[in-house]
């Protein structure tokens, strides 16, 4: 790590000028009324807001929304309200009226224009937002607005679906001698694939941006993080990642700040893995001596993606042909005779098959709560990393009930 | 079906001029004695054989040196020995060798050259074949041939992994008032995938074909019926189907042959499915007023292949958005607002997300063995269906402890 990065705590809350609430709003029926599930950030001067949201073709109401905002006025953001419990998505012109008329709720109780406000949601698909709780809501978490970490670990907390821990990831860095943060909050859980997830972060930093910069900085930052992440290889309506900052025409980002924000979106790609529905391992899949980097992501990918490697993981059989038929299956350009696997540093199958553990050597190296994988390719000299855990019964009995 | 097509009893044994046997030649370590696990099949005449095989980038040395087999003498085929317990794949050299050794014993066994043999394996990745046992297997299945159904339902055991039922189908068809029969025998279970699975295939005919009328007839029919299931998304190093027939120059498929071996495929793909690792229930995804059928059909593979779709089916939970957010993840040119579900034939939901099923008659709907979901895109008139099963508690208790 850089010597001046330095973990400190709070989340988005550590950011200067940053304020954020949260209250229980009752949107799902039959919730607890302590979940918390509404969230309102509020950013003290207009913010450059750029975005990274899910490939899928079906995209919610409240990115479709959000999009137009900031095509219109992507230097002017100043909240963004977020709502766990309906994802607000195939909800047709209902749903596109409803997370428009959020962000009128929003603009209204905090004195700024609709146009500067963006929302965000998840939960279950196809039902409409319970529009009276969401402006009660709204108005109450317009009152309860904070700076610092115990407000920004409700928010996080607000967004949480089957995700057990809130999470929060600060950083601080120099630059020209001045102090700066970039700080997140996240939610995942389920959902979570490669190339996006059901997962929503939001990023703020005081270091100043002009658009162009603060998108090539957050896409840097997702391509190792969220993009390197599987928790089930499903792709969610929902997905996004916004990062805010204030706007400096011509601001370019500092080493620093790329830094900080690719150490907040690793911590909260993590967070989201090791917190993966029924997850109790953690996978990390590096992939070496590539031809190329976007080989290496493909691979890594495939890897962490596999459930038949995921729920080896899950027994500690140490199954490495699972892992192999799984890079073969994508297209990247395996090469049969050319690569060899390591287990948490050992050397576990030598290039043409041959294993170098024992079976319990193996199995003892599995059966650890984080497991390394590293497959050479033997191609290049490219790597990548990606992240995933073990598919357990705790996966399915969360997701064989979750609407009903 | 058509008028002339009759189901019979026998798979691949029904076919005249084919005699199978099985053998238990303690291929698996530990594996019960009465577990048959070696499989002849051999066919009076030579044969024209054409093959789909798994588009992994690491393939089992048997797919390779079958390969050469087909590519050196693809009229002369005479015999195929299959195994389970052993996939011989990642295993290099000498995986090439024995599977070549595993040739030249059944050309002495049947007096008859190693180069009309090809050979099939099956079972745990990156151990080597164990060549004393597999020679003595071949042995004495060589004198255990016989034609019929009770020999060759012994042989579809014998290439059994983790399935539970044996997987048998065939058919008879009148062509110029001649009668004639197609039939199969195939595994699947685990790692089945879009686009090949873990599975072995091997389907005979005596309807006399030519080489290029054989391969045109299996890519037909295996792209509607092998291709079309999903089990784990997982793709197998060892995965495919042989179609054995007598040859002739010029010799083209009858219409009749075309449709038996539609149902021979379709009906062991089903049975592949609904034997899949943990499976309790059967889901059938058809996507119609499609653009295109690659559309169809790569949306359809999305449904069943999506876990999140998979456990909400175990758990009988209607939850629609994930049949939609699968559809709308693999970049095939949904469109939202167009679309509408149907399940088990009743409307579910309208054009612009409206349920017209309530949660009892969605929740009665969805709890059903076998479950058909179509989803109408509104683009077009095309059409695929795909097939898949549930994702249960069983699926991980087979797969964590699979190779230990």
């Amino acid at each position: 790590m850089h010597a001046s990065l330095t973990p400190i705590e709070g989340g988005i809350g550590a950011v200067p000028g940053v304020k954020t609430a949260a209250v229980h709003a009752g949107i799902r029926e039959g919730a607890s009324a302590e979940k918390l599930d509404l969230a309102l950030i509020l950013f003290d001067q207009p913010q450059v807001t750029v975005a990274a949201i899910t490939t899928n073709e079906i995209k919610a109401a409240p990115l479709l929304v959000s999009d137009r905002r900031l095509a219109a006025g992507r230097t002017a953001i100043r909240a963004l309200v977020a709502n766990s419990g309906c994802a607000n998505a195939c909800t047709g012109e209902r749903g596109i009226a409803d997370a428009e008329a959020t962000t009128r709720c929003a603009a209204r109780a905090l004195a700024i224009p609709a146009e500067t406000v963006i929302v965000a949601s998840t939960g279950v698909i196809g039902l409409p937002l319970p529009m009276t709780r969401i402006e009660a809501g709204v108005d109450a978490a317009a009152k309860a607005l904070a700076p610092g970490g115990a407000a920004a670990t409700r928010a996080a907390r607000a967004i949480m679906t089957t995700d057990l821990v809130p999470k929060l990831s600060a950083y601080r860095f120099q630059h020209d001698g001045r102090s700066y943060t970039v700080g997140g909050i996240a939610k995942g859980s389920g959902m979570i694939a490669p190339s996006m997830a059901t997962m929503l972060a939001f990023i703020a930093t005081d270091f100043p941006l002009d658009a162009r910069a603060a998108q090539d900085a957050l896409a840097l930052a997702t391509a190792d993080s969220f993009n390197m992440i599987s928790v089930d290889g499903d792709m969610s309506t929902n997905d996004a990642v916004y990062l805010f900052a204030p706007h400096a025409e011509g601001g370019i980002a500092s080493a620093g700040l790329r830094e900080a924000l690719e150490r907040v979106t690793h911590d909260l790609a993590i967070a989201m893995v090791r917190d993966g529905e029924g997850a109790t391992k953690l996978l990390t899949a590096t992939v070496t001596e590539s031809a190329s980097r976007e080989q290496a992501r493909r691979i890594a990918r495939a890897i962490v993606d596999s459930n038949l490697v995921r729920t080896a993981l899950h027994g500690g059989d140490p199954n490495w042909g699972r892992v192999i038929a799984a890079a073969g299956s994508v297209g990247a350009g395996m090469r049969d005779g050319a690569w060899s696997l390591e287990i948490n540093g050992l050397p576990w199958v030598a290039i043409g098959g041959q294993e170098l553990l024992t079976e319990a050597e193996a199995h003892a190296a599995i059966s650890k709560q984080s497991v390394e994988i590293t497959l050479r390719l033997g191609l290049g000299s490219e790597q990548a990393t990606a992240w995933g855990c073990d598919l357990s019964p705790g996966y399915i009995e969360i997701n064989a009930h979750y609407r009903t």
